[in-house]
């Protein structure tokens, strides 16, 4: 067994651990009178607000209670779910996807994990935005694809720094990834920069491959675009779920689309190797997939625009209160996902050495959880999530705010 | 994008692909009077008669429409599951597992994965046996873990060759799997058979995989006994899920566990990889792991006794009627698990090339689907399943026997 010895595990930070050592932090505290409130998390669902729609938790119950998805479903995903997914992006597209062009996941997280895994082979690299999500990391890890950041730039809505993608490529890169709606960046990207970008990839000969888990989740001046629009500018593999935009993300439905109109993504090794893939991952459960066409035909609009409207206010409330706090400042407001980034001026606090240092303190002084620039990719920048109830929201701020007040010099 | 040409799929074959290729057969076959009967997948639940438990599905719909399990769980799975679920399993073992020791995964394909990808590293080897699951092939190829082969002997209730495994091991071999109730061979080992193979992998150093997917799926004179109980022999890790015994292949709902009380696999490292792994795989949905404990408390053991009776009742039909068929034999009755290997005799038959050759005349001829063995690693073998409806079955089973008849010498 001294072979247990050599297995490693990569470095990287994830978000879920440094949130479980926050949470363990304010266990430890002593002040247990303050209800803890965490801004760590996309995952508003313990906020009755933030329920998901009827229809949906009804379309997944019937199928439940019909007992005719108890069963295996193809690997790939069921027919009528790839077809229903294919049909709801098509919406937005200046093409028609097909059933085919979809994989149903088990959640966005296996979607990012098939596709690195499929591009995956000795050599290859990968250009990864910084801040990002850093499972991407952890998945390349593991993959053995080597990870290269690019730089978003706050002064520039979080744009790409295309001149860094073009410098980091070569001919091992097998793709960069974007995130639009942004996580953690709260951004939202025009239809003119998600051309670049894709400019960008068909000069490079990469792939795109483009997060849009929190689609649709667009409340500023900036619509959401799928970045598939570009699909025969450069080949895109889209990832999405239901996760954020039905506020479902334990259903653990999500999808990876082939946004390829000329086919250059459909040869058929490509297409083997991915439906390989599927038969060794466990996807979702066979009665959520076969949901999925009611629950996408059946929820009304009013459902989208509560949700919308609430994260605008909810934003509204993080840019106000975040003002009236010296030492932290917002450089873009944000339009878009579930959270955004904002930095912290340690030299303005007396007795905080980072932001690892600062969100533990928080979290034990004032039950606040907060997740550390870092776990992103920004040394002494906070990633602050507003989906969250906004009585809650604005107290968390207050104590933020009560914070670092005490703490400045 | 020329970079796609180098990507290539594993070789392999699966159970789904050839199963998909006969049914397209049959879709191109003349005579469609005939309804179509599959003996080809461990999936019986079309069958009214291999329905779930009450109990599982109510506890799955409340689970849900609490919408209190629509928010992400940890990505080991939630506290309460893997409390259940190593409280389960310690029932029949001389050691309580602990929470920690159990992973909850997307059904059982998604603890094979992650098995065999937490123990992949450089020219690392694997032990699986031969015939066996497909997946497990197919998974070590995405890893880069070499796949080296032993038999299963059918003179000897198919168990493991523990010859060929020693002669197989060296010092880059990582584990050893064993899947007991088998599949593909319906067999169930002996707790001595059980104590040699653990003793087998103590001496060669490595660990041994216990698929119980069909754990307590026996109906023979053999009993289930649990690798587990061999854990202070050998490190075991044992995967499993609901989807077998509880019927619901589709809700994908399965674990991984380390059974090892000597703390062998328990270093930090190996934890911590594991737990990473699971960082990066969409588990199972929240509200399905919410219902574990309810699912494994509230079934009745009548449920379970009515499964067992059934597939009694259909493997003796099977016996029985492949006794009037000459070209076929069996050298194994089953005795557990959801199917069992037979030998084909192809010089008895005057227009059949092989196994494959049969299975797609079969099918075209008589709409009936039966699994090639040399999707399971056996040429000119079959696999019969026999979770189908006792009337079906023997329906099925009937065509076959006209089929071969026509056919031979």
């Amino acid at each position: 067994m001294d072979d247990l010895q050599e297995l490693e595990a990569p470095r990287n930070i994830t978000i879920k651990g440094i949130l479980g050592l926050l949470m363990a932090n304010i266990s430890s505290g002593k002040d247990d009178s303050k209800q803890v409130i965490s801004l760590g998390m996309g995952d508003p669902t313990a906020y009755s607000c933030f329920y998901t729609s009827s229809a949906a938790q009804d379309a997944v119950s019937s199928a439940l209670t019909s007992a005719n998805f108890n069963g295996y479903s193809p690997t790939v995903g069921l027919p009528q779910t790839r077809k229903a997914v294919a049909e709801y992006l098509s919406l937005d597209l200046p093409y028609d996807l097909q059933s085919d062009d979809v994989y149903v996941t088990a959640g966005c997280t296996q979607a990012i994990e098939i596709a690195l895994s499929i591009l995956a082979r000795p050599g290859a690299n990968i250009l990864l935005p910084r801040p990002g999500f850093p499972i991407y990391g952890l998945c390349a890890a593991f993959r053995h694809v080597e990870a290269r950041y690019f730089d978003l730039v706050p002064e520039k809505q979080w744009e790409v720094d295309l001149r860094a993608v073009e410098d980091l490529a070569d001919h091992n890169t097998v793709a960069m990834v974007v995130i639009n709606p942004g996580n953690p960046c709260g951004n939202v990207y025009t239809y003119q920069h998600l051309k670049e970008i894709a400019e960008t990839a068909k000069r490079l000969g990469i792939i795109v491959i483009s997060d849009e888990v929190y689609g649709h989740l667009a409340f500023g001046d900036t619509p959401f675009v799928p970045m598939g629009v570009f699909g025969s500018v450069a080949p895109v593999l889209t990832l999405g779920s239901l996760s954020k935009r039905w506020l479902v993300p334990g259903w653990r439905l999500g999808w990876l689309v082939t946004n390829d109109p000329d086919g250059t993504l459909k040869t058929p090794k490509f297409v083997e190797r991915l439906k390989k893939y599927c038969d060794i991952c466990g996807g979702p459960a066979t009665f959520i997939q076969a949901a999925v066409p009611a629950i996408i035909q059946g929820t009304q609009d009013v459902f989208f625009r509560k949700a919308i409207s609430i994260l605008k206010q909810t934003s509204d409330i993080c840019c106000q209160r975040i003002k009236e706090i010296r030492c932290i400042t917002c450089p873009c407001k944000p339009q878009g996902s579930m959270a955004f980034m904002v930095k912290l001026n340690v030299s303005m606090l007396k007795d905080i050495s980072d932001d690892i240092d600062f969100c533990f303190k928080l979290a034990k002084e004032e039950s606040v959880i907060i997740l550390p620039g870092i776990a992103v990719g920004l040394k002494n920048w906070l990633r602050i999530t507003y989906a969250v109830e906004p009585t809650c929201l604005d107290e968390a701020l207050k104590r933020l705010k009560s914070f670092c007040q005490r703490h400045s010099v």
